[in-house]
């Protein structure tokens, strides 16, 4: 049984996805493309056996052959194609952010919960990531008692031209506010953003940034983003518990000892250091789509992420700490993080 | 472009090969399956859509649906259905061993040789593994030197009923032998077998042997084998060259803090320890194969590895140092290892 | 040449110096001593060879066999031993706080500056520790580039019975903020205290805590306590610059693999986990005391260390973040984290 | 109470003894000094206060005011002055080897046997290092079960200019055998030697080697010489039991992420790496001695160090297994290695 996949967005992340579920992945084929650029989709067609060019993804998704959506749009148009996908019954992997604004997110939220089973799956693929499975094994079998603290890292090696501060809220740290609430089992109610002194290689821009999200239980999780600090693409993680903590092991294939010291390889980019995630999400979603639903991050955690992101937006202009207010949760969404 | 694979041998490894290329590789589909027992054939087959059980290896291998052909027959079958494939001009991945006798080893050389090009893949993971991987690149960028020994360990937490000394040999130690060889780019000249005292929990067996295998080159290699060791599935090594060493990294997802100590993971057995690169040989073959060649460990190596376990085996019963006397090589297999 | 020394506290703290300096390192006698306690001070002395016991620090501190000073009395007692033994010329080694009031290390900076020569040492063993000289050391060479921020957590087993939040803050935190300004070479400008859900091994009081302390460059510390985390031990710290980081490596003998793990120790509890540190300390103090000074923190040290900690738990309270206004530095201290 | 020693030898390792116990340690005081170079021996003790020199050794452990003497002569005399010190009823530390002979070595146990009681302590200092000390507890708690193997790596940065390949048995795997003896509790029968390609910076001695001591059990014993490694001072270790395994861990104080690695410090050489086991070493022989008494390895335990080295000096140039064969031992030693 193959699934059917209709692709909308053949950008760079698109045809990475296409890559994947075409060369790497069993059970599913890209039998339709869409783009802004229509020119682009049909030369991305044309290199794939059998699929077929939309003008639109209204038009995709619309498509007979199409069995299942992925959305790898412009994030603006993420909310319209979303809630095309719904409205056709077909289930879809949105690329993050899931809408870039909390009504459009709470929209989605709405029309999948009033469809009444989930056809979304956003695209967080650490929840896939054998090294936060574990993470979140070791918390749920209670090896270190109730979590207090987490805190995570996220950096980069350099951030791209167009970077500004606040996409290392809304681009970056998005990716751990999303696996904070999957390791604790928790919402936020609040956000605040520290900048401290900007590494003078991040071109103006305020970098690294200290990010404070308190949640529901009382728990007090601590992000880091440094998007310029050169020697690789590093994920770090601890959570700290009642009776001990849990970390993300640091993970080198070999260890070299030469000249006086031993050493081992830290990640270069994320393509890289997720690559194993990335096959497990689409692996989960090709599995669950072709019974006609999703798995990993919901549209409930797509829009409690766009929540926290906006707040943390408005946190850092401000200075102050800002309230993430969330909307009543549908049924649907019971159990948000397991 | 699928490559359509016959499978000769349906057992426990089979089974799993099949899973692997149906559930989740893509670019390969299994059409046909032989087994002694045709019962099972017929079954495995039947949950395959479009598969086709034939009576022996033999039929399977001449079936003009069968693009390619993997052998997990029987230890003692691998020869006759290898040399049968290079008849038929079809690439074939083979279990360890390619066959049990150097002379059998040595006329599928001959065979392959005569034919003039690689069909030939033989199933030694290691060879894939990105831990193996990255060592042997750090010893080729010259990392550590010209290497001169190779430390290597292979730990089960237990051996089955019917294992014997010589399986220490045969079934395990031959995958540090292959990889040793992979490593150094080197081969074997001689090879020497220590029992110290046995392992109570070893039923009798001698477990664990330390096998010194010495390398064309003057390098040295050393082997530990415990597979009673109860405590997990280790595999370590260690080449030490001449300004500097090259280990396997630990590999645990994370890292508990708990009661007095920091603890991490060890694997549980091999198909959780190679799965991928089970995963990335299989991808590797399905590419090479369907351009009708072969990739990773060669007719040669399968040849070299069962010269060397021989002479191993012949070592642990005469307590001396056993000569591993290789034919001459093909031209074909100028490159050994890379 | 044997250091005569005289101390001033005999409770345990005082007794383990003691022991220290008499049993484990060269160059020193313990030749006096006394204790709010007199009894107390006679049974410590009649166990050393040749030591006096006097009843009060001041008696102590004026003997002519005294050649310096430990300081190890009550908190509220520091600051009027401390002037003494300046007034008297002698060099002399206070436990930390130096004085529990802004006021009182004001003075006694103000009285070791119109000394004219460093008398005064500061017990932040934490700066003789191998691991943290080795941090420095790294920031120093350039191994990270500029540090933007410090992450230190400093976690106990369990506090005892009669500990408060704001001890989290003065008896805790404080050597996390000596050793910030010792390995960024920077003074905090403010303080903000994050109090999480509370452990419910804590009996009732807020642990843990997240300390933010914002410096002079602009860089930012975050120091969590967590003194009841149960599991041990653990002083975590990395330093983040603008190329690199500089972290605490893990500290264990030994690694232990045993049913599918494998394991290190954590550290008990402080003696052990500083117990170089001390004795790295008391052999730096003897040395610079013999010539009449002092090594380590200084008096400027003790001051900043208890102008932050007082901030801080004006913070605990306030919930805002507390300016850090430090005095002006004299001359003599122009060079503080050297 | 302080111990007066005496120094029989003021090369560099008696200085290096001497600047210790004076600078360093607590407990002890070198009033005497003894060398071939009298002129020497004089220069030393005008350095020390009070210390006088002797002209000879003799004369040194004669003299009414030496306590407990100290061996760091030329290894061809340890024998002589360690025989003197026995008759003279004094306590003596010398300096491996405890003779070069298995005859002098057996003469000292004799007249140490003789005597009734402990007085020779010889300088193995690796019994007194904490992590081959947590190796020797997690060994005697059950961790592993019953040792199997140990596997020792010895590993030197670049050997002096007069190396020859028997030295890397007799000085620099002497210490790998006394340990394997320690941790094992077990006594070796038999020992032979391999030498792979020399590496090429070790001017044409062979070196690396590996050293395989088969023990009393049945226990087998792998060591690695590689004593011009280059990268720097690595000592090994990791003992195999029935159902686990301990090694030494790792040691570097801090963990720096810069370019694309993380790295942390191997040691430069054994002064540095064993400088804490030294400080620990000579705490226990000055607290031994002060009781008239030893600790750590025993007369009898530099008796075995000879015996086997000898052995594997001949079986370096046998090429054959070599048996050791041991004297009976005095009941005086008949807890060896606790």
């Amino acid at each position: 049984m193959t699934l059917n996949i209709g692709v909308v967005g053949t950008g760079k992340i698109g045809q990475e996805h296409i890559r994947r579920l075409t060369e790497t992945l069993a059970g599913a084929r890209v039998v339709a493309v869409s783009d802004a650029d229509l020119a682009r989709a049909k030369e991305v067609a044309a290199k794939l056996a059998g699929a077929k060019a939309y003008p639109t993804g209204e038009d995709l998704i619309a498509a007979g052959e199409v069995d299942a959506v992925i959305v790898t749009s412009w994030g603006e148009t993420h909310a319209a194609h979303v809630l095309a996908a719904i409205k056709a019954g077909k289930p879809v992997f949105c690329e993050k952010p899931m809408a870039t604004t909390e009504a459009d997110c709470s929209a989605i939220v709405d029309a999948e919960a009033a469809f009444g089973r989930r056809l979304v799956q956003v695209g967080f693929m650490r929840r896939f990531d054998a090294q936060y499975r574990a993470m979140k094994e070791a918390i749920v079998k209670g090896a270190i008692g109730s979590p207090l603290m987490f805190h995570s890292a996220h950096r980069n090696a350099s951030a791209p031209a167009h970077f500004k501060a606040t996409m290392a809220i809304t681009d970056t740290a998005v990716h751990d506010i999303d696996i904070a609430r999957f390791l604790l089992d928790d919402e936020p109610v609040a956000i605040a953003v520290r900048a401290p002194r900007a590494n003078r290689h991040a071109g103006g821009v305020a970098d690294p940034l200290l990010i404070l999200m308190d949640m529901r239980s009382g728990a007090l999780v601590t992000i880091e983003t440094s998007v310029n600090i050169a020697y690789g693409y590093d994920i770090r993680g601890e959570v700290i518990g009642e009776t001990g903590t849990v970390s993300l092991a640091e993970q080198s294939d070999v260890v070299i000892k030469t000249k006086g010291a031993f050493s081992g390889r830290v990640f270069g980019d994320w393509p890289e250091r997720f690559d194993a995630a990335f096959d497990a999400e689409f692996r989960a979603w090709i599995g669950a789509a072709a019974k006609g639903g999703a798995a990993g991050s919901s549209a409930w955690d797509g829009y409690v992420a766009t929540a926290a992101t906006v707040a943390g937006v408005k946190a850092l202009e401000s200075g102050a700490s800002e309230p993430i207010k969330l909307r009543e949760q549908p049924k649907l969404y019971a159990r948000t993080s397991s």
